[in-house]
Parts: structure tokens; C-alpha cells; sequence
């Protein structure tokens, strides 16, 4: 199996629900370093997973969405906790939503597996797993 | 699939016994940097894989019975040699029964499976993956 | 010269006024991961720069009162954007502070500078460096 | 399952062929931080994956093949886009074929997988997964 | 004082001569992940070292003359070894030249000195640091 | 100023003596991830700070001295903690005598200054920077 992860990284506001949060109940932000994993069993004939280019261009988009925003306000979340791992399924469906449009390319449909990983901090992140159709 | 990893460290005293381990049949020490990945196929009713505060508490107080000690007087490791691979098996264990204990709180019941990561150095880790019952 | 270097980081919410700011001038957020330097050209009486117990205590302290906040509603920041830079500024400044307090040991006065270096992402920090008294 | 990852790295001139590849089909190079992860399910009786200086020294002699070198030149990759992917393969083939041949030790029989990861850059990194025989 | 610091990346190829370079003679590459750090001692009017915005597009163009090139055909670099350390001082010496144009904005005139640190692998990298007029 | 730096690292057995050290009185051991930096304020004629492959071989043969070690009983140690600060100054003092000594190359003469930055975990380091005659 071959994999290919690209890094990017967002900057966002927001505030969680419930007492297991703690002080994160309060509005607070955080920075998260993104990775997006790219994973097909063959290469394609250009000897890559994906095209490396077009996969840091549409993670860039798909985090543009979501970048220098506070997330309680966005419709796409309400009545969601934002958690790392919930940001972490919405990137990688985001992104497999792209796959299957065809913006990484007609090469990217051999793509079998996607994980995103959110780093919140030098001791702590949070990756979502997920097949492509 | 998602997951949530913790990270935190210890500094230990040890000893190998085995010519495969050339001068590190010495007494010498090691900081271990340890990841603790928690897996689950679902998000909690939170969002969350588990609840982060607990899993940090959790890990540092399993890697509390084992900091600045010198292995080799350890009754647990007697016989035995406390490799990097032994000591995560060992950290990995000891959490699993912690969320079987309900240390972790008891939608940690609902993880399924736990990796333990020990890094030796810039250019060296070692890892045990387990499941959950 | 001698230094030591501790690290710890925050989560904070934050927005900024002045064009040049572009996007982050929304309500966005960010995980500042926080490295404090102690300075000194000589070494104490136990061969350290700084009680390292005590100087992760006092980040910890300085940093817990910017931690999981909102900026704009700090009043210690009223009118005053909370870049990385100045934020830098006023973690040094605080920790300089408790220096001068003896919060970080009798031993501690024997500091002559401090650096404080915030990395708001993978790809880019500040810092702000001082003398201390 | 247990597994043990040990890092070195090469610098390599090559070029790509096929537009996707862009600026990238110009002759260039790379520095590959190339990290080897061998598993297995059990540990040997010295209480390890592999031996450690065994897997280090046999890491560095196939990177050795290809360090400082321009790829373009090299018979073996005569008609191949030696992208980061198949460089991850190669290296891992080559591996594999040495702990077939008994390179690694005996106690390395007991492998049943390879990994082969090769970063880029701080924000590029591609990996190859195979088992053994 | 105060800092800022970005980072990016090129890569590249060429050769040294000398026979202090060993194999680095022959036709290799490297990735240079490159840190350029500002400094000043006050900050400006918006709380700012530098407009991060422009430090990275300027950083990004100076690099973008050396990205995806063979060093060895670069006319600017006939008769010169391309060491780590020379082209540090190559991009600190384009990007104070960018600084006094005002590519970086009116504000930058308020910088003191500059950094500029190549990263060649995880276990090698060198610095230029200079004052800006 | 130019300076480069090299990276390896050591793994030794200490204890502490003194109250502030707390648990760490007791045996037990570290990880020192080790970065000697060497600074000049010219380039050689080879267009380096110092011949990279010497400096790594002379800093591997000075910390060859510590490695796998229980440093309290080094006789070099007898009375003195060897904590991260003095260990550092230690390195930092050793690599001084070989540059003087010629181990570095009659190139290395031109050298002058060397920090030793001693990494201990993920979240404390020290450094000792001096100067060369």
C-alpha cells in the first residue's frame, strides 16, 4: 500500500458544550496543523498516489473554508462540537467530496483511503480514517 | 475510524541483558517521549474519542510508576529486559486496564482499540498496538 | 552563557484591527506553543540555570491566565492587538516579574535574560528578548 | 503487534518526466528523510523486533546505493519517475531482500511487514507498506 | 528585541568541488526547508515585526529563483561552491535587498538584522545572520 | 556571522544530589539529543564553516565518552551534578579542545564560537554557548 500526505494548517476560533470540556467551554482557538493522507494500493503511471500539486491546492481549499473563522458561527456546525476529531471528519469528507468531483484529478480515482490528522498542539492531535468510495 | 493521541514523557535507568546489545548491556538511561493513540469506529455523544483531560491524567500517572527509576530494580521487570518494544507493551497494557477500570471515564468503554509510541531518540521509536475488549 | 528552555502552550481566540492584517482580522484562534529561555553566565550552587520545576510551574501560572480565552475581552489588551510579538512581549514580562518576586527561587536572581518564543504554526513564530534586572 | 522505526536519510539529484510534475520535470534534488518501520506480532527472546545496530547499518548500506547521486544516471531506474512513492518502494524491496538474505539476523525471520516512509520537506511525505514473506 | 520568523522550502540540485566534500562532489540534491527571521528592537504602529503576509510571499519569491534548478547552471553561482552556508547568505542577501526596496512594506524599514536558516536534514542545517542597513 | 550545526545524541544513567531535584535524586536516566553549533564570521576558501563530516565524526567521539553510561561514576563527574546545563558545557568544552587540538581540520582554526544545545524531552533543553581562541 502507497501513501502521500500533504501539510497545511488553519487558525480558528470556537467553544465546546458539555463539562467534560472544562475551561474549553469558554471561546478560545486553536491552530491545527493538518495532514492529509492519501492512500492506493498501485501507483498510476506517472509513479505517484496523487498529484502532489493538485492535493496541496485542494486541501488548501477545503481548509480555506474553514480558516481565520470562529466555527460557532458557521451554519455547517451548529449544534456540533467542533472537536478535533469532528474537524477531522469533516476535512477528510470534504476532501473524498473532491476526489469524487474530480478536482485531484482523473488519477486521483484509483484512491482507495484517506486519513486526516489535526495536530492541536506539540503534545496532542486527532486523525479520522475513512475508505473512498 | 478516528483517534486521539496523548503525549507526554519519562527518564529512566536501565540495563540489557544479550551480546545483541553491544555497550547498552551498561547501566545507561533513556527519555522516552510516549504516545498513547485511543481508537474508536464512533465519536461519543461529546464528539470526542475520549475525554482528553482523563487520557492525559491517565497516561502520566501510568508513566508515574515507572519516572526516574532505574528499571533494573523494578520487581515488575525482573527477568526481563525493558526494551522500548517491552516498555510500550508494558505503558499500553496498563492503560487498557485503566479503561477497563474506568479510569478514563465510561464512554471510554467505547474504545476498541490503543497504541503506545516510545521514542528513544530523533532517530529511533518503537510501538504496540493492541486491541480493546 | 548558559540557557535553559521550557515549553508549554495556550489556546486563546483573538481578532486584530489594521488592514494589514487581511483574514485575521475576523475572530479566529490559535495554539501558541511556548517556549520560555533563562539566561545566566554562570551556573547556581546545584549546577542549574533555574529551578526547572519551579520555571515550568511559572509558565504554567503566566500562561493560565491567557489560557482558553477570549483576548478581545481581556481587559489587560484593550486596544492593543494580541499578535504573536506581543503576546512574546507579555508572557516575558510576566515571567520577569515572578523572577523578580522570587517565585522562581532565591536561586533565580542570578538570571540575567529571558526569551520568549511563541510558534503559532509549523511555519511560522516570534520572539521577544530581555534583559532582566 | 509491535514495531520499531530507525531514521536516516540521503541526498539525491533527479528529474521527472509527464507535466504533471511541472517545474519538477527540471533536473533538481531532494534531501529524503527515510524512516524504516519493521513489525511483527510477538518479540523475539531477547525481547525485540529486530536488532536495532543490525537494522541501522542495513538501512544506511541501502540508502548508501542511492545517496548522493543523480537518480537520472542510475540503471535501475532507467525509464522510472523516481518519485518519492517509488523510492519508498525501492528502499523497502531492498530491505526486504536483506532480511531474506539474513542481513538483519536470524531473529529477523519472525518480520512480517516493512514500512518505508520518505519526507520530502516539512510538509511532504510519502510511505510505502508491504509484508514479508 | 523582537522576532519574527516564516519558513519554506526549495529544492535543488548541484555539486561541490573540493576534496573536503567526499561524495558531495558528485551531482546530488537537497531539500532546504528555510527560515528567515526578522528582527527589531520595538515593534510597529500594528503590533507587528513585519507584515507576515509579505515576509512569506517575499521569502517565497526569492527562493522562487532558486527552486526546482540545478545550482551548477545558475550563472550567479559560477566559480562558487553552493553550500548550505552560502546560499543562507544568498537568500538573506535577497531578501535585505527586497527589505530596502520596500517589498515588504514601508514598515519593514524598521528592521534591524535578519536570519536566514537552511535546514539541509534532520541532523544538519547553518545559518547567516546579518544587520539590515 | 555564519554558524552550522550537527545533531546526535547520547543515552546515559545520573542521579542528582540536592532537594530541588526532587524525584530525580534518585537514578535515573536520558535521552540527550545533542547539537553542537560552530560559528565564524567568514566563509573558508571552501565556501563552509567547518568540514561537516569531521565535525560530526569528533562530536560522535566526544560523546562516545558518555554514551551508554552511569555517569556518577565517571571519575570526570565525582562531585559535580551532571545535569543538562553542565553536560552541555561539558560537550561544548571537549569540542573546544579538539578544534584547538586540530581534529577539525586546520580550517576549524578560523572558528570562533560553539554552542552546545542539549535536548533532554520534548518540552526542556539547555544550551552553553562560548567563544574560541
Amino acid at each position: 500500500m502507497f501513501s502521500v500526505t500533504v501539510r497545511d494548517h488553519i487558525m480558528v476560533a470556537h467553544s465546546f458544550s458539555g463539562a467534560v470540556f472544562g475551561p474549553a467551554q469558554r471561546l478560545h482557538g486553536a491552530t491545527f496543523v493538518v495532514d492529509a493522507t492519501f492512500r492506493r494500493p498501485d501507483l498510476d503511471d506517472d509513479g505517484v498516489v496523487v498529484d502532489i500539486g493538485l492535493a496541496t491546492e485542494q486541501l488548501k481549499a477545503v481548509l480555506g473554508e474553514l480558516n481565520y473563522r470562529n466555527l460557532d458561527d458557521e451554519p455547517a456546525f451548529a449544534g456540533t462540537n467542533t472537536t478535533t476529531e469532528v474537524l477531522a471528519r469533516t476535512v477528510a469528507d470534504r476532501l473524498a467530496a473532491r476526489v469524487a468531483a474530480g478536482d485531484l484529478g482523473v488519477g486521483a480515482h484509483g484512491l482507495t483511503g484517506l486519513t486526516v490528522t489535526l495536530h492541536e498542539s506539540h503534545v496532542a492531535w486527532a486523525a479520522y480514517e475513512r475508505s473512498l468510495p
